[in-house]
């Protein structure tokens, strides 16, 4: 179990009792969870300065009451939280577990406060679906021993915990050699944010699939984008306003891909008659869009219900089989994408 | 404080209960909470019967752990699923209030395993946004002392608790009223489906619109729907094979507004030009569907909202204003609809 709480001395950082024990920040962590990998000298240094400055065990799950988890997103309008959702309730569902969802909006007023209810409910496990939780909270989060999973569809920089994600490079393969194998050689790339791997390796894939055709890769093809359907718009405008623009256009998100076949109506361009659209997400309206959208389907569902499967086995001391796990792509093919239009 | 369980006797309903009792079901709920509007000797009874059928009352939530909601939804895949859920987490978080999200896809084994975490957990409030829970659930829900409150969108059958719905009638006279004001005078109708009053409360705004105008209703522009966008697609078809197509159409939900330019884009004709095309909800993604979506918004968002502080009213025991709100809505002009075309 483990400690929380403000005493005599004021509340100090976990960071900062390790220190003034001369330990490292695991070794408080094991003292607090009760391990026995730590000297007796050291548990007692330890034991000290937190009972000094106030910490104390947070609440344990009563064993009448059933099991919680935490699934937190940064922001439920993202377009991945419902789904990530559907999967994660189902298997905890099914376990008997309660899902209880927040939002942190990247705030961290909203995270502390997300983390004190967190305490006070003594939640058994955390899903992050998120990638803006503070170093501060992530390291409270270890000393209170709750365990922790993050879900990344946007393949953020690595936390030192489990982590699932999307094969994004082998998405962004098949994407583009989709294309290339209806006839498409000016194959345009409505990137994402390059902060992201994601994004990263979506281009890499991209790229990938043009050098294997022999097919030299043209800068001024690859045009930002922030995920969002108004950088979809925008960056479609910046290609078709090339030269030469390209017959086909790989948006590395399912909302780019809603901007771009906007960007071409307004311009009385027919998609895919004018220019072939992919996408990337598979987000469930895509289905419905005008016309039908050709994606790269992330397994949402399935990413959702795997993290409640591996904090559940954390919960009971199993160590996941391994520390990042990627879930397939696979191509979808609807009506977005056709042979290149004939052009003078 | 309420009750649960089965005992020496077997478990029997609350319903049961009371009959053996000769009281009513609310009588036995006054006994099982421990109010004081209960005569000495029927208490006593009923106590005794509770007793021999083996109800005790449910784990309270203690004091340190924080407090709990169930938000209930028949399906996480609505399109009105994670807007509501949007809304109530925002003012469950603010209340520092954990929102446990469940989803028992009409199915009554996944209601009774839901009812079983939701005793287990003890939940201090509910939320359901469906009315696909049975009767029996609903009578042990009662009988449990948890307060409960229907969030529906769909304008259900009314349970007996306060419900928060949206203004649907207002609603399907403004899409009617845009669209005869742009100059149509045949106006199709994609119905939803006719249990529910929601479909209803469409069709009658719809009809006061037209009537308003002194424009007899059209029996044959009335196609059947159930919401989805297939069927709004089926019925889309079913108007344009009229002998004299309307020049817009208004479909009782946005998705089956997207069916609906799905069967427009396959026939090869435009929206607005060839037609308009109004719907209802104003789901996010309808922001960038092509075109862009005129339709009817729901404050879905808001609907959740406004449950939670229902129901957080509910558990300090206050009464709701209202058994039942309806919320405003608003039309959202976009680039849907124009001026009717010229036909020859």
């Amino acid at each position: 179990m483990a400690a929380h709480g403000a005493g005599a001395e004021g509340r100090v950082t976990i960071t900062e009792i390790a220190r003034r024990a001369g330990v490292s920040v695991p070794t408080v962590s094991r003292v607090v969870n009760g391990r026995s990998d730590v000297s007796p000298r050291t548990r007692a240094r330890v034991e000290d300065l937190l009972r000094r400055h106030g910490y104390r065990k947070r609440p344990t799950a009563s064993s009448s009451r059933a099991a919680l988890l935490d699934l937190v997103f940064d922001d439920l309008d993202s377009p991945w939280a419902v789904e990530i959702l559907r999967g994660a309730e189902e298997v905890a569902h099914g376990a008997g577990v309660g899902t209880v969802v927040s939002a942190i909006h990247g705030r961290s007023g909203d995270a502390r406060e997300w983390m004190r209810n967190l305490r006070a409910r003594a939640s058994d496990g955390v899903i992050l679906v998120t990638s803006a939780l503070e170093p501060a909270l992530h390291e409270e989060l270890q000393i209170l021993g709750v365990p922790l999973v993050v879900v990344d569809p946007a393949g953020s920089p690595a936390l030192d915990v489990p982590a699932i994600g999307a094969a994004n490079w082998s998405g962004g393969l098949a994407a583009t050699e989709h294309l290339l194998a209806l006839g498409h050689r000016r194959i345009g790339l409505i990137a994402g944010p390059p902060r992201l791997l994601c994004s990263r390796a979506r281009l890499d894939g991209y790229r990938a699939a043009l050098e294997g055709r022999g097919i030299a890769v043209d800068a001024s093809l690859i045009v930002p984008g922030d995920f969002r359907p108004e950088s979809g718009l925008a960056g479609c405008n910046a290609l078709l306003d090339l030269p030469e623009p390209p017959t086909a256009v790989f948006a590395a998100s399912d909302q780019m891909a809603l901007g771009a076949i906007e960007a071409l109506r307004r311009r009385g361009l027919r998609v895919p008659e004018d220019m072939s659209v992919v996408g990337f997400d598979d987000l469930p309206e895509v289905r419905w869009s005008a016309p039908p959208l050709t994606t790269v389907r992330q397994p949402l569902a399935d990413m959702g219900k795997l993290a409640v499967r591996t904090v559940l086995r954390l919960t009971r001391d199993e160590q996941p089989d391994s520390p990042r796990v990627e879930l397939g792509t696979d191509l979808v093919v609807r009506a977005s994408t056709a042979v290149p239009a004939k052009r003078d």
